[in-house]
């Protein structure tokens, strides 16, 4: 293959692609109401979720969605508010506030259209009881950082919460919710992807205190007492209030994993998909993929070359050092190292929603001569990850992949292309 | 599938028996010189392939091995000396001076067989200059501990070292060297086995000098010294001594992996191999290997079930806590909880040594009942798993695997069933 970074890029813009809102939500809207419409939403593809409504929805309605800040765009008869992410602010706080009022006097024959996509749990955001916006956010920090599942720091969000957990959907009763969801989260629970603001929770105040003793976590002594109050209980699976709700599932890293994998195909490389829901430390994860992709090269397993090795899911990183970057870049320069300098072996790691932890940039490719352009500029590739600073490394080295914003979120997607043998690159 | 745990253990003996010495090893045995024969060997397999040597060679011979406390067998014309794995003793240092006694007087027409498989190079440990041993012990366990990659590990042992890295077979020369090799390294690169006593070494005292800094070790002066001395370089790829001496894998982990997919298949299951040398924190492969497994079941990829996925490699474990445990329980509990008692998926993790990292099991077995069995019994699995005492929670609930030494060594072997949807189990 002549331009491996592009056949990747093209892999990448396809998993992007199935999951963007303009080209997949219009199908799923319900019929309308005998009463009103009210739209609510939030998260990384809130915005790009509401256009589609605003431009399809044949009747009047209000709305308000909350996206991250640049990231907004003109909805029409949706208002669109901007808040921080991943740590929440009092943006979001106050659009968490506005909505729980919105939804006070809707009536039974009204419709709740819930936009629901990754990045949500941050962006609304309201700290239960007397819990302080700035503890909460200590909280959110620690929780980041300490190497915890998004299903483990999405429990205990939910239980410190006065919208998350299915509080939203309970506050909109009884009209009827239908919540239209893009997931970011392994096995598509729609109850996880942002906190599940409109579904059911089966989660326990008792689980979300044994995160805190699990990772140690130093809180607040009024998110202690919440925890242990009555109102850190959610809504659960038998509340009626949740009766009449629909939800549709509008997109997720399968779907995205599976229009990647046709790409590929389309340009006659075959594709393995290893999985949709890859968790575990990024640089520990990157090592097994370098062996796997071996395994592809030396020994036609479990793919033969030419072939493109897909996986989706989201990796954590673990902070210890003081540098820049996002699991994909992390889990990319480990792949590197592992590799070290292995032939014929290209790999794209990038976030879909166009944002790799909180630097500008998707994610990053690797080829066999990135070490060594790094070396030849006087960098110490192993330096750099052991100080977590992978995205200054792919910054020096120009491999960083920028797409900007893209408006929606179905977590990494990492493609491993490994040449065939006699493949000219 | 009635019995899946059996199953399991049949591709896990299928891989052994790949690897035993008195199955494989004769095929591979060199023509009689017209000199002296002298047979040399460390490791874990040492006894195993001397016995071999012994039963088959036609002519007159001496020689001397050393292999692992209690795995010692009568190997005839070959003495067996007895050493400490994982720390060196000084059983090891004597058995690795007097083989440096016996090959001074060697001529061109005597005939070295070196049978080297992993382990040695703990079991043949002669520390470099003025090093003591308990100063090059010291530096063993912090190695052991760090989370250093295999590879890592032994070219810092080569360094330090009086008879690793090439050291032995120049001492052989004028005669000629046969290695016979049973690989546990990524790659199966034969100057890494055993820190390849009879192989160039490729690596430089520069390289060993920087793993200390990586990992921050502490290390004694004298080692300090001796790596920045002369004698700290080993014999290179150019070294004329190495002139005429060959070289044969005799088992190696891909062999086995091969044999356990061929059981599985004569049992109806079909199987994926997907990397003969994974590497990498073993809780946080066990996080990657139940996605893998997930998506064999709710997604029919990278192989549709019912089916087996199996793996080979060596992961290590970083110890924090202070419990009991190897790299295959402690991956094996880690899938298990991250698979949170998914219904039709059964692993088994064993090193093919039978010793998974100290204690005296091979590895164990998880399924879909593990977790809750351990919790009736009033055992916290994430607890058991952070204080590094996955032995201690296996034993506990009965699902350890136990085979005792196997005398033969090709790293560690995972295999994850996957049962069709509508698999009884």
């Amino acid at each position: 293959m002549q331009d491996v970074r592009g056949f990747l890029e093209r892999l990448f813009s396809a998993a992007v692609a199935a999951a963007q809102p303009e080209r997949v939500l219009a199908d799923f809207l319900p019929e309308p109401p005998t009463g009103r419409t009210l739209v609510l939403g939030a998260g990384k593809a809130a915005s790009a979720m509401a256009r589609v409504v605003d431009a399809t929805w044949p009747q009047d309605m209000s709305g308000l969605v909350v996206t991250r800040y640049g990231q907004g765009m003109d909805c029409g008869r949706i208002e669109v508010v901007e808040a921080a992410h991943p740590v929440p602010d009092l943006a979001g706080q106050q659009a968490a506030r506005r909505m729980l009022d919105l939804c006070r006097d809707l009536n039974a024959d009204d419709l709740v259209l819930a936009l629901i996509s990754g990045g949500g749990s941050a962006l609304l955001s309201l700290p239960g009881g007397d819990i302080e916006l700035a503890e909460k956010q200590e909280l959110n920090r620690q929780l980041l950082e300490c190497g915890a599942s998004i299903t483990e720091i999405n429990t205990l969000r939910k239980h410190i919460s006065a919208i998350k957990g299915g509080r939203l959907a309970a506050a909109c009763h009884p009209a009827k919710v239908v919540s239209l969801l893009i997931s970011d989260v392994p096995g598509d629970d729609p109850q996880v992807i942002a906190s599940g603001p409109t579904l059911p929770d089966p989660s326990t105040a008792a689980q979300a205190r044994a995160i805190i003793d699990r990772y140690q976590l130093t809180v607040a002594d009024s998110i202690r007492q919440f925890l242990l109050s009555e109102q850190a209980e959610t809504p659960g699976p038998a509340d009626p209030r949740f009766e009449g709700d629909e939800l549709q599932l509008v997109a997720a890293p399968q779907i995205s994993l599976q229009a990647a994998a046709a790409q590929a195909r389309s340009e006659a490389v075959p594709a393995l998909i290893l999985s949709d829901c890859i968790e575990g430390e990024a640089r520990e994860i990157g090592k097994a993929f370098a062996a796997i992709a071996r395994q592809a090269k030396f020994h036609n397993q479990p793919i033969a070359p030419p072939c493109v090795i897909l996986s989706g899911g989201e990796t954590t990183v673990s902070i210890k050092g003081n540098g820049k970057g996002g699991p994909n870049t992390e889990f990319n320069l480990a792949m590197a190292l592992a590799l070290a300098g292995e032939s014929g072996i290209t790999a794209l790691a990038c976030d879909t929603d166009g944002i790799d932890g909180s630097e500008d940039n998707a994610g990053c490719i690797i080829d066999e001569t990135s070490l060594a352009r790094a070396r030849e500029r006087g960098l110490d590739p192993a330096g750099y990850l052991e100080n977590n600073d992978a995205w200054t490394f792919f910054d020096a080295i120009g491999d960083l992949v920028v797409t900007g914003p893209t408006h929606t979120n179905v977590n990494d997607l990492r493609a491993i292309y490994v040449a065939a043998p006699n493949d000219p690159e």
